[in-house]
């Protein structure tokens, strides 16, 4: 049996869950605290990243990017045209491009920023870095993901999906960084109509319903976050 | 035509300069100045990252992650045993592995700091962020860069090269990253005998040889920087 250490509200776990989803996976799931460095976990990967994918065999696959090539190399094949980094060279380096935008620099613009603060301070002891939020790098993901809602409304409106025709990686880990910062009432939906209807697009798909039954213990979601028409 | 458009002290790309170089492509180079953020670069990859490949088509590769993917998509094959990135599955995991420990973790903890403080703030304009060095990030950096030596030299201790029997994307990750932090002759070699010798040997390797040649405008490099047998 595989097995995913991950966290709830870690996007790059997030978006790792979608593809096993979408791939009618369903590993045993371990929460990790990632503020914890806990010793088992570090000798599988001494990097100690999330997520980590350990699959049948016992093969330790460590990290966002390096699964989802994993599971391209084991899986792609065999969904044809609905394979999430498509065969076309060109096809792949845009979908690649897309997923080192969201993985790198949305998250060190917006996601990290509120999923530390606004989440992760809240659990860590104080001696590791917990405490209050920081407002100045709250403010400034809030002020960085309108840029990158632009971005996307301007992909969406020449194409079907982010990388262009058929659902990709690139949706998916779009779709998991948002919706961390969903979650927190901090996506400005009102200023771009078209990146809002994609996202409600990929939020209603079957593979996204784990996700929008996590809760943070004593924050409860932004009264939108698991309403599929909102 | 290729072309590269890089800078010689970024790790980054110094990694596909070294990929380029093993697989004999010369494209034309053009050098960048990341603090810039040039226009006509955002156009052609609106996340600004070096290095950045326009291959011979005119299609645009972004980012040494993707590229790397890019040139053993279309190089791979061709080379067989010598491929930097192996066929078999459980091999790819772990130079991926080891490609996101170089580029994400060792930048994070040492060359980035290393890079910044000491080189590109020597030339970015004040009002961009240029000034003196920060010691703290470079005595960071410092300590950081002990454990990575040792973790080098605990995986050749085993293994040939990095991930395994034969020379991978891990090595040349690794050693573009060294190679900065050895240039500025921050390096403790004499901590490890082990690491030290897989560097000298990935050193001596022709592909090495126009990043040896690179020069810090009124900085000269450590005295042993360009010596094979230091």
């Amino acid at each position: 049996m595989a097995t995913l250490h991950y966290h709830p509200f870690c996007p790059h776990s997030r978006f790792v869950r979608l593809i096993l989803a979408e791939l009618s996976l369903e590993p045993d799931m371990v929460e990790e605290k990632p503020w914890e460095r806990r010793m088992p976990l570090l000798e599988i990967n001494p990097a100690g990243n999330l997520p980590l994918l350990v699959d049948n065999s016992g093969l330790a696959v460590p990290g966002s990017s390096v699964i989802a090539e994993y599971l391209d190399e084991t899986h792609g094949e065999s969904l044809g045209d609905r394979r999430f980094l498509p065969r076309d060279v060109e096809q792949r380096v845009e979908v690649r491009r897309l997923l080192d935008w969201f993985h790198v620099k949305f998250h060190a613009e917006v996601s990290d920023y509120l999923a530390t603060e606004k989440i992760y301070k809240r659990f860590t002891p104080a001696e590791l870095g917990g405490g209050p939020p920081d407002m100045g790098a709250i403010r400034a993901a809030r002020t960085n993901v309108r840029y990158h809602l632009k971005y996307i409304g301007y992909l969406i409106a020449t194409r079907n999906w982010l990388a262009g025709q058929h659902l990709t990686y690139a949706d998916l880990a779009a779709a998991a960084h948002l919706s961390i910062v969903d979650y927190l009432g901090d996506v400005p939906w009102d200023e771009d109509e078209t990146a809002k209807h994609w996202y409600a697009r990929i939020k209603s798909r079957p593979s996204f319903r784990a996700l929008l039954a996590d809760r943070v213990l004593g924050m409860p979601p932004w009264e939108h976050y698991d309403n599929l028409d909102f």
